[in-house]
């Protein structure tokens, strides 16, 4: 089924204990559509960039199946970029760069064959842009993603808070969903979110998993213990990207298919880390993925008859 | 199947957000022992009071089936007592007073009956301590588990080290577990632990949920995540007792087994937090215990042949 993902697509210089990657492409709507890609063909994005981006990057997001109608690319202008530095747990980082460039004044464009996608991806970007982009589907797309970070909750909580109210799903962190709900345990963190608007909230736990809720239900999905994380840098977003690519594909959002796409995004995610950049992401194996999402099978398995 | 358990029997004085409860009962060795005796009756304490410590609490435990001949009670001299403050977010205290008493020269006495015992739980205590009863003990049980902290790593590591050839299952957090090994991934850190001695290593990771490791084999089990956590006192305590509990019960030492037996801790764990103090283990019900493992058992349950 047709998706929609709007976000960055930029270039990033990371550094890790394991080394430093220069000027590598990155950016949320890229990680989204990447994972996205490995189960559905019917990808759409909508992003901006500078006419620095090389044109290589480009063509092999369209050999993935990316649909690159919404990308508008800025003559005389740079491209997003973003520098960090990770600590050597690897569970934070210190942004040492941000350079806005051509996303200062993005206004986002939907081609109109975007108009009628039945799934919609609104990668971390400011609330207003998210917005603009929902306002130009023509018809209710039938399931709305959102994801955005405590930045938006410090600088723009009352847009954040409206275009809430116009999505299915929330994808954020523990500590976010703490901010936002301003309630300590989760369980009551998502019953305030739920009356936000979200009828379903992802809470993203890093290397603790993830948790889906929807009214009382609750899905705890583990995350892959790895004995080595090379790189953190976009495992959001392309859990993201298994999650909305495995509902676009599978077209169902009943809670039983929900935790799957859960799984799945985790999958995706384990994937993400073990290299730098996009590179993992470049050269899955469906096989390799399957096998992937029945090891966590086999990660939380106990028979509870005994 | 017959369970020696070792470890402190105490006062606390607990202060959490919800309120305080002044000099409760607690310590490793009551929370072990009356999460146990859901599953087994053939308990035996090896622990130390004062003559400050009331018969009524004593009798109690032997309600529940706990032998006390190995509980020394010295006259004159008071019982072990801790104080604690639980901040905001209940996953940090600080510790107000720590008064030794009869703890500082404690020196365990296995009686007879209790030298052929199969499953040995050694709660948390200075490392020379859990080796005596290791000692103590006339044939080799067929299950030694041993709770440690960081604080031991700090001041007794060479004894800690001396402890851990000497045992088949170590429970510990994941700081610790990053202490001992000098590694930061859980994975390699079991990895190194297994080399240390313990076959089996369970990270308990709190509101993460914990780990289980033997070799290469993983397993991941949630924690409950709870509208209310009340006073998380004793709740590791609590944890390891539901888990040697549900082995020494079923008898079985395997992978699968000790799955169930990490749940089975797991759920006992979140009871106990649910009230102050001992509590909540009190008035447990079967069928209540046997309704949370199945509610964990839903909380990971997926469907991976879609």
């Amino acid at each position: 089924m047709s998706l929609v993902t709007v976000g960055t697509v930029a270039f990033d210089t990371i550094e890790t204990p394991f080394g430093k990657a220069e000027r590598v492409v990155g950016g949320a709507a890229t990680y989204i559509s990447l994972a996205a890609s490995y189960f559905t063909k019917d990808l759409n994005l909508v992003s901006v960039v500078g006419d620095d981006f090389p044109d290589a990057e480009l063509k092999y997001l369209k050999k993935r199946g990316v649909n690159l109608e919404g990308l508008e690319i800025k003559e005389g202008q740079k491209s997003f970029f973003w520098e960090g530095r990770y600590h050597n747990d690897m569970n934070s980082r210190d942004t040492i760069t941000t350079e806005l460039n051509v996303l200062a004044d993005f206004n986002p464009k939907l081609p109109a064959s975007y108009r009628e996608a039945k799934y919609v991806m609104l990668g971390n970007l400011t609330p207003d842009i998210q917005m603009k982009v929902i306002k130009q589907m023509k018809k209710r797309p039938k399931l709305i993603v959102l994801d955005t970070m405590n930045f938006w909750m410090d600088i723009a909580m009352p847009s954040l808070k409206k275009v809430l109210k116009k999505v299915d799903v929330l994808t954020i962190n523990d500590e976010e969903a703490r901010q936002l709900s301003g309630e300590y345990s989760l369980v009551k963190a998502a019953k305030a979110i739920h009356k936000m608007g979200p009828r379903f909230l992802v809470i993203k736990k890093g290397e603790h998993g993830a948790l889906l809720f929807e009214g009382e239900k609750m899905f705890y999905a583990p995350a892959m213990p790895l004995a080595e994380v090379f790189d953190p840098t976009g495992a959001g977003d392309t859990f993201a990207g298994g999650f909305i690519g495995y509902i676009a594909k599978t077209n169902n959002v009943s809670f039983e298919n929900m935790k799957r796409a859960v799984i799945y995004g985790s999958a995706m995610a384990s994937f993400c880390v073990e290299e730098f950049s996009i590179n993992r992401l470049k050269n899955l194996r469906a096989a390799e993925i399957k096998a992937r999402v029945k090891k966590f099978h086999k990660l939380v398995a106990f028979d509870a008859s005994k």
